[in-house]
């Protein structure tokens, strides 16, 4: 079944293209009457204008983008992204508007892509995740004037609007946690340093730590389960061990409990665990994770709403997400007696 | 920046719009040293056809796509998708193809997206998942004559090209390794029996477990962590439990160790668990699980070079893939003595 053209309608309408041109289009040139039966036509055939002619004539895709440049081996295993997509997809269904999802090796290929994208107007804006400490993305996405919202806190985004969360309360109210069952000695395994979320919370942790007189270290990492107990066994070999974990991922975190179990050690009786996102994983092991719970879908769905309304010529400012909450389960207790 | 246009090239080479045209379209109506000038400038300018124009012209969206709908919620645990999807982008990003994705409430849904998707051209193709036993998607499909390749087995998927792997054989080499060890009374935890898939692994595995004389009892689950454990609660319940269970996916599995150990029960000494997928959840948790192993990630850019192949005209066949094959790991042993 070949898509109907307007010709098929001419034909079988007996008018002229012409006719049926000015009849969809709602221009003048034609009788009410004719109009009415050409639209009739029109619908029984199922047409509809073609993307093509309709991005040539009001200018847009109808689809929003994203890139995402983390190596495709640690996605295939991260709930936040899954979460995140189901989050916007939820929202951009109610119009039907697509993702047009993409990976790229490097923040070059991305850019890149982002040019090529605008030139050709393949989509109507943006999100832009993993940010940086130094986001070469941002410049150009500004002098591009492509709608944009950033997923991230709002630092180093120049006039982008973001849709972020506050990762230093988070990473504080853990770390009040830990410390009021007695903790005296917290590490910290966190994902990538290059990622601006990653030094926000590492700079929250060190102040948090610091301002109650504890012991904080944070080990870099990089998301992935071998990454996560790599860095648990470094930490937990020490000398004077910490006593609790922060992780900032449930990956890490779920790594870290079944490394530190094959040490030999308890969780939580030698050592407590606190997982940053709290997707189903959490609640799926033994024992099951504390952690830092926020609401990703919900996060993805608000900023595609507000892409939306960049992309409608509106300039949404940013928008502050709730913190991330601490669920309490069972991978947190009181340090063992004289540690 | 604004995006360039031929006007702002003719108005830099002093030329006319329409002898911009001619040199940019390869037209006669120019001259070679006029028409090197402007494709000069041109390249200055970053200039670049629209998509829209573009697609009028030769017809094709540079885009294919992809529509799931199962909930979001599972989805966003399901490592096997974002495998799937980080396998089909490796292959598509070697000429930035991007993916369109999206998510429906249900195959009503998705069917009226395919449709308005083919006769707008929003997309060359698309990848359909999640073959049902009944499946109203093929002989719409079908009649649209859009190119789509079926990420599963060929069965009742008509004349659509299928990449899949060999399903029956996997479940029987799981049955036999549990056989070996010693099992008689085995039990498999499925996904929803509305998939095809399903019914080819449950029927293997009837198969299998007959020809053995063996015990073989599937509970059907949804694939999700809360579903996988009350399947295993269930059956860990019951006077003569099974002393193995096998899991459609390794969500379910690991939530079975858990579900288990949370019985007082121990993994694999009183009872052995397989999971399907091997993720990298299943090296993650202890005991690590013994896993049916496929190349996911391979399985996704195969699909993606049939697509390719079938939006350039081509008709591909069917492509079957290596079946996956047994990963032994910590979740498996003998049955307990005298079990």
């Amino acid at each position: 079944m070949k898509r109907p053209t307007m010709q098929d309608i001419a034909h079988r309408a007996g008018v002229t293209k012409a006719a049926v041109s000015f009849a969809l289009n709602g221009r003048p040139g034609v009788s009410e009457t004719t109009r009415g039966r050409i639209l009739a036509i029109a619908e029984e055939l199922g047409w509809q204008p073609s993307s093509a002619a309709r991005a040539l004539s009001d200018g847009r895709a109808g689809a929003f983008g994203m890139v995402i440049d983390r190596p495709a081996h640690t996605l295939g295993l991260e709930p936040f992204f899954m979460q995140l997509i189901s989050g916007i997809q939820a929202e951009l269904a109610t119009d039907t508007t697509p993702l047009l999802l993409t990976m790229a090796e490097d923040q070059a290929a991305e850019i890149a892509l982002y040019r090529s994208w605008w030139a050709r107007r393949a989509v109507d804006g943006v999100f832009l995740v993993d940010l940086q400490v130094a986001d070469a993305r941002v410049p150009v996405l500004e002098e591009l004037g492509m709608p944009t919202v950033v997923i991230g806190a709002p630092v180093g985004t120049g006039r982008l609007p973001a849709v972020w969360s506050d990762d230093a309360a988070a990473v504080t109210t853990a770390v009040i946690h830990l410390a009021d069952l007695g903790h005296r000695r917290l590490a910290r395994v966190s994902g990538p340093n290059r990622l601006r979320h990653t030094s926000v919370r590492t700079a929250a942790f060190e102040r948090a730590t610091a301002e109650l007189g504890l012991g904080g270290r944070t080990l870099e990492a990089d998301y992935s389960g071998e990454g996560g107990a790599a860095a648990t066994r470094e930490l937990l070999d020490r000398e004077r061990p910490p006593t609790a974990i922060i992780y900032d991922n449930d990956v890490m975190a779920l790594s870290g409990v079944t490394a530190a179990q094959n040490l030999g050690l308890r969780v939580p009786t030698d050592v407590s665990m606190v997982a940053w996102d709290d997707s189903a994983l959490c609640e799926l092991v033994n024992p099951p994770l504390t952690a830092l719970r926020r609401d990703i879908g919900g996060y993805g769905a608000r900023a595609a709403r507000r892409l939306r309304a960049a992309a409608s010529g509106e300039r949404p400012g940013d928008l502050q997400d709730t913190a991330p909450s601490l669920t309490l389960r069972g991978s947190t207790a009181p340090p063992p007696p004289g540690s």
